[in-house]
């Protein structure tokens, strides 16, 4: 329920020289999930959580089937997996609905359709005060909107050793 | 022993708008850095992941002090931390020796001082068949070249939930 | 007339250290708008210039305001100024409408306004063989329809010595 | 006399997905020997222009054949074409020596050789006041320093209408 979908534009140049999005630039894409999402926080009445600070203390990114580049956004969940006293957990997954890559139409419910995972991968954010340049702690409200968002860890499939 | 340091040029745009090196610019260094540790096992007799096919399935990145952009190359450590039939791991820490951050000078042995560190990652990648565009076996010469340079893993601080 | 409009997304991390959209990313987004425009003269009956091949030999790129980030895509127009034998010349200005984008407000209506135009640039794209590697001649079908596009030259301010 | 060398690094990234060196991120690499000519104004007893403040106003950029990646850095000549009051023409070739990075062998003495250019390039630069945002003169330093360093015009072969 808390999730929401953020759909993200992928640029031509997000490709490599093999051909498909390359990996690092998923996470730039990730960004601007993250980016959008902080700022339609602060739309709901939340603080935008970017001018208040945030820093980026950890990614995990898993990468299950090669993204290609389109000229249509790509569909982006962005959730959050846990709050603490000054951090938070983002979670993410680029997908295509089951009925195909482009807002599909496609009619009948996707009964039993699975759609295609490309990415899943989580953030750990860091609450920082930019006068100080220390970490501080997540406001009242800060924390009130971001468990409203809570919803399900991210169900990587493999963890490193 | 089996680690390698790689200095890696950080460009000024490397930098967002918070004047830190970005975040996803370090997956970047990071990917640099792998190329140049490939293409430096191709130089040893080795076969080059480069052109044999390597794909990126799994970055954990941790992200300890910011880095600051400056002319000079970071130095990084690069290494292989688990080798698997058709996958294999990276270890990297990108650093500043205890005597500075330009390759130091500085006499003396750093008895006693400790390197700061700003990111720890680790990297899976799977070995890749460009011509069938389907995963494959490490080679015999791979899986050698791989285990010769592996090290500790990745001391990570935390682990997400 | 032939001018069209593309509305294209700034991504926060095109903003460099000094917090403008960096003069670098300005072509990034100019090359996406690019894309977009080709891509939109295949839905119309043309080629795909993207496919068939074409290649950039030349910007000429004028920075006039600096542009800032923002969250909703910036207005650019994109034409064609001339077109020649093997080649074709693409005109583009990055602007806000009078009562624009951002910062809106403005009731009136633009009786006499002037957009604010951050970027004016112009491309030489040249035809590409990707078979053969070399130059060719653009066919029938491309130069009606780059014709069909033709507008005024790029209303420069300075040009260089 | 006055152009020096600057060699740059070139990422594998920097390759799109015709897996050339991309224009634009030729543009990116210009920065990088600007920034890196510009410090070194400061270590000759000059301001640092980065810190003083400068703004691109204008690119003009040729690209005459295809820049490929390599390891080693390419060789980058940079130089001034004017100054002014208030700015100053950068110019810039990228460029092989006759038996060059890429290939060597060649063995001979280049009598007579010539260097392949892959990219020849002018960047206008504003001096800018970053306490007040606005354009401000050069000093009599900036400018004593930037006409040392003065050479021919950037020998472009088009120009555009």
């Amino acid at each position: 329920m808390a999730k929401r979908c953020v759909p993200v534009t992928v640029r031509w140049s997000d490709m490599d020289a093999f051909g498909h999005v390359n990996n690092v630039q998923v996470l730039r894409l990730l960004e601007e999930v993250r980016v959008h999402a902080f700022e339609d926080l602060r739309d709901h009445g939340g603080p935008s959580l970017l001018e208040s600070g945030v820093v980026v203390a950890r990614h995990e990114v898993e990468y299950l089937a090669p993204l290609v580049w389109r000229l249509a956004p790509v569909p982006t969940d962005i959730w959050i997996t846990a709050v603490g006293g000054a951090s938070f957990e983002v979670g993410y997954e680029i997908y295509d609905a089951v009925d195909g890559a482009a807002g599909g139409g496609g009619g009948g419910p996707a009964a039993g359709g699975e759609r295609t995972v490309y990415v899943r991968a989580a953030t750990t954010c860091v609450a920082y005060d930019l006068a100080t340049g220390a970490a501080r702690r997540l406001s009242a409200t800060e924390r009130e909107v971001l468990e409203s968002w809570t919803d399900e860890p991210v169900p990587f499939r493999r963890r490193s050793r």
